[in-house]
Parts: structure tokens; C-alpha cells; sequence
């Protein structure tokens, strides 16, 4: 683990990599990074978090509440352009919808993702807390295990695994040892491999991306996201922060994939659910 | 219950008041019906059904399959406006959104409802189902308990009363009797009180319309949704629908409600999830 150079935020590859310019009122530019690909895929959390950016820019709250994504075609590393329009704006909340766009191979635009959302300032709310919901049960992280752990647990082979520190509880490693447990469960610390720490937007990215919970269904194959929705409940403490996936239902060619995203001051920072296609394997 | 009359898909209450016009490309009109309105607010199912029946003719798919609707200002029975974009097209897909608006005390256009959703065409979807979800347990039907059985259960003096069959499990009535749970769960029975059987679009209305869990939580008074997000994983068979609704996380003046609607097949057609603001009382 790359702990020497403890990037901040506001200072990290992250940071660098979600940074939208903006070009004039509500549009944004961007230069989508190879390094948060996975197997030739721009990832679709790194794509939130830089459509959560330029919303957060262009809104006038800072934070997003409650912020939903439709992925329409595959994103590409390369030039885009976010566009925002700025729905509502409230006391404590504020609505925007912005989409992601490309050119593609003939020069013709295509958009990438739409998003809506509400914003708000997490800093304004208050500290009550009932929650009835409790921190997943994972092994210490020395116990977990990521792709740098051998050649057996975690396939890796793609750029994102050098940006991110995922280390997946054994439980929910039996696919990567032929013997998917049938649960649809996956469980992992998560952290930026530079150290920075989380903040909301970092939070886009931690729903999506642990490995499919498919895969302790005995799948195997690709699980591209139809939609995904995340809940930022409260701004992270420093740390690592522990991500459970849970999947209920898996039926027709598709499933739900619930994130739920803990701190280490044991709060339930984010919840998410997102619709998946399978390809049953 | 109105068992009597047993109205039928495409020619009920629901279907009558959620029935839009086409006025131009991309442009339905709608009379909101206060018949649908709690405590003259119109139910915001009700309202995301009207937005999803608009997309459904907008669209060449019929059924949401992810459909996500932000909550802007409140709606009033009467007159409203319908916008729909159709964002991409795909074989099995397609992707839209969609706007109501109508007119403020001043005559100024105030947008009510954002949504945007992906169709696609249920009957199209492979059989295959690989669930770990179970039905939520339920008394029978006639151990539980809705608006008619008296003055003491579930508070009534709403139209929209009238149009639902809603009986509550009385393991998660505590809050009516004075004396919650403090858990938040909500269980019920749901259909239509005319008879209609469900389709895609009326569940677009039962995920929306429990008593709030905050009751169970021991909170009073109001739960304004800020978005709601609703899969449709199947077609639901003829018969009345368990719904159950769960909280874990009451923070910050924030709650989710997650919903999951199974039909008489005990097939899971429904997953829901919706952020919503609390008055602690």
C-alpha cells in the first residue's frame, strides 16, 4: 500500500483526474483519464464523481444528497464535455441534471451518461442519528485481501486497480477461488491508493468498485450498470472506509446491486443501489 | 372492499386519472385529480405514475424498468403540463425524461417533478430467476387492518383512501395505537379499491404508499420525499401485492424508505428507494 506520499483532498490523483474546467455557463471540459479504466472502461464511479464535480461547481449547495445516473454508451479516456442545467435551487437544497459527452469515431456527439440531483451542505445538517442499520462484520484489513496479495484472490490487469486500495474480505472471495459461495454478497476496506481521504464526491466512486457481487452467484462475465443511485448521508471521517454490496435479486437478465458505505467513526456515510445487465456465464 | 365493481387494467380509477393527452411531440396534458391527494397533497405515486404513463408513450418501450423522480415543489390537483426528451434509444432500452409543470397563484410556469427513467419491455426478459429475497411475512389479508376497520387503527380523511385497498400488518401499527416500535417497518396489503389489478405503472404507486416508517420510529407529522427511485423487475399477476418498507438510517433530518413489492406469485416485480426529509416530532 502506497502510504508514503498520503495525497489530501483537493491533491491527489483523484482530484486531478475528476477536475472539470469550466468553459462558460454550465458547461464544463474534461479530459476522461485511462487510469481509472478497468479493462478498457472508463469506470462508472469515476464518471460520477466527475458529473458530481462539475454539479457541485455549477449548483449552489456543495454536496450531493441524492444523485442518480443513466448510463447510455460505453465512455472512452479522451476529451468530453459536461453540461449542466440547474433545475431548482432551494434554502437547503438545490436540483441540477448535467450529461456527459464525446464525439465518437465519425465526429457525431453522443451522450454518455445523463444525471439528475439534489443538492445540499451535509455541514448544515444536524447530528441527530437513529439508525437501526449497523457496520458490516469485516475481518480486520490485514486480513482482507487485494490484487497485490498473489497471483490468486483478485484478478488484476486494469489501470484502476493502481489508483485504488480494495481489500475484500475471504468471505466473499470464493469466485476468485472457483467457489462462489451463491450469496450475493461482497464486502472490502476501500480506500484511494495515494492516501487522500474520502470526502462526498470520493464516495461516487466507493459504490462501484468492488467486484461484481455476480460473481459469488456463480457468474461470470461482464455486469455493465444500467442505472445507479447514491444517497451521501454524511461527510466521511478519515480513514479507510468499509463497502458492503448486497444483491436480493438477481431475475431476468438483470440485477440490483445495494452498497451500503461505512466510515471509520462507524457511519453509514452512503447507501446506493444501482440496476445491472448479467450475462448469465 | 369494493370487490364489487372489479375494474380492470385500462379502465379504472387509476387508468382514467392518469390518462395523459398528446398535445405535440413530446407534450401531454393531464388534470391532476384530487382524488389522490392526502391531506390535499397530491400523492407523489400517483404523480410518478402520471410522469411514467407519459414516457411509456413517449418511448418505443413500455415498461420502466428504472425510473427516478426528484421532487421539486408540490403539485396541486388541476391542470398540468408534461414535457418528455428521449435521451437515447437502444434495442432493449431506452432512456427519457420527463417534466410536470403548472402554473403558480401568479401564472408563472413552476416545474413540479423531474424524472428520468430507462424502458424496456417486460415480456421481453428471460424466465430465469435467481433470488435470495424472500416475501416479507404477512398476517393474511383479513388479520390486518386498514382505514375502514374503525376509528382506532389507521387514521383515514384522505380521497386518497378511498382509492386504495391498504391493509397494515398489525406488527408495524404500534404508532397508531401510541405505541411504535421504533423500528422502521412497515408491512401491508396493496391494491386498488376498485379491483383493477396491477400493472408496472400502478406499482409505481404502491411503493409510495404506506404510512411513513418514521410513524414506527415514534416520529409525527410530515415526510416530504426529495427523490424517489423505483426498479420494475417484473409483470405482476393478477391478485393484491405485499408491500414492505424498511429504514435503517435516520440521520441528519434524512431517512430512505426502501421498498419491495411482491405479487401473489411471490415474485419480488418491485425494489424501491427514496430519500425523504424528517420533522422530528
Amino acid at each position: 500500500m502506497a502510504q508514503a506520499s498520503q495525497a489530501t483532498i483537493g491533491s491527489s490523483e483523484f482530484d486531478r483526474d475528476t477536475a472539470v474546467t469550466r468553459r462558460a455557463e454550465g458547461v464544463y471540459a474534461i479530459d476522461l483519464s485511462a487510469d481509472w479504466t478497468i479493462f478498457n472502461a472508463v469506470n462508472g464511479g469515476y464518471l460520477l464523481a466527475v458529473l458530481g464535480r462539475a454539479l457541485s461547481q455549477a449548483l449552489p449547495h456543495p454536496d450531493p444528497f441524492t444523485i442518480t445516473a443513466h448510463y447510455l454508451t460505453a465512455s472512452r479516456p479522451g476529451p468530453a464535455v459536461v453540461r449542466t442545467e440547474t433545475v431548482r435551487t432551494g434554502r437547503t437544497l438545490s436540483t441540477g441534471q448535467a450529461s456527459l459527452h464525446q464525439y465518437d469515431d465519425e465526429g457525431n456527439e453522443v451522450e454518455r451518461i445523463r444525471v439528475l440531483a439534489s443538492y445540499g451542505d451535509l455541514d448544515g445538517l444536524p447530528d441527530d442519528v437513529r439508525t437501526s442499520a449497523v457496520p458490516p462484520a469485516i475481518p480486520p484489513l490485514d486480513q482482507c485481501f487485494g490484487p497485490e496479495d498473489g497471483p490468486a484472490p483478485v484478478p488484476s490487469g486494469s489501470a484502476l486497480t493502481d489508483r485504488l486500495m480494495i481489500k475484500v474480505d475471504p468471505a466473499t472471495l470464493g469466485w476468485a477461488l472457483g467457489q462462489p459461495s451463491g450469496k450475493g454478497e461482497m464486502r472490502a476496506w476501500f480506500g484511494l491508493k495515494d492516501g487522500r481521504d474520502a470526502d462526498p464526491l470520493s464516495l461516487l466512486l466507493a459504490v462501484d468498485a468492488l467486484p461484481p457481487t455476480a460473481f459469488e452467484l456463480g457468474l461470470s462475465g461482464w455486469v455493465p450498470t444500467v442505472e445507479l443511485t447514491v444517497h451521501v448521508r454524511c461527510r466521511p471521517a478519515p480513514g479507510p472506509l468499509r463497502v458492503s454490496v448486497t444483491t436480493r435479486n438477481l431475475a431476468g437478465g438483470f440485477l440490483e446491486e445495494d452498497a451500503e458505505v461505512w466510515d471509520s467513526a462507524d457511519r453509514l456515510v452512503a447507501q446506493s443501489r444501482q440496476l445491472a445487465r448479467v450475462r448469465l456465464g
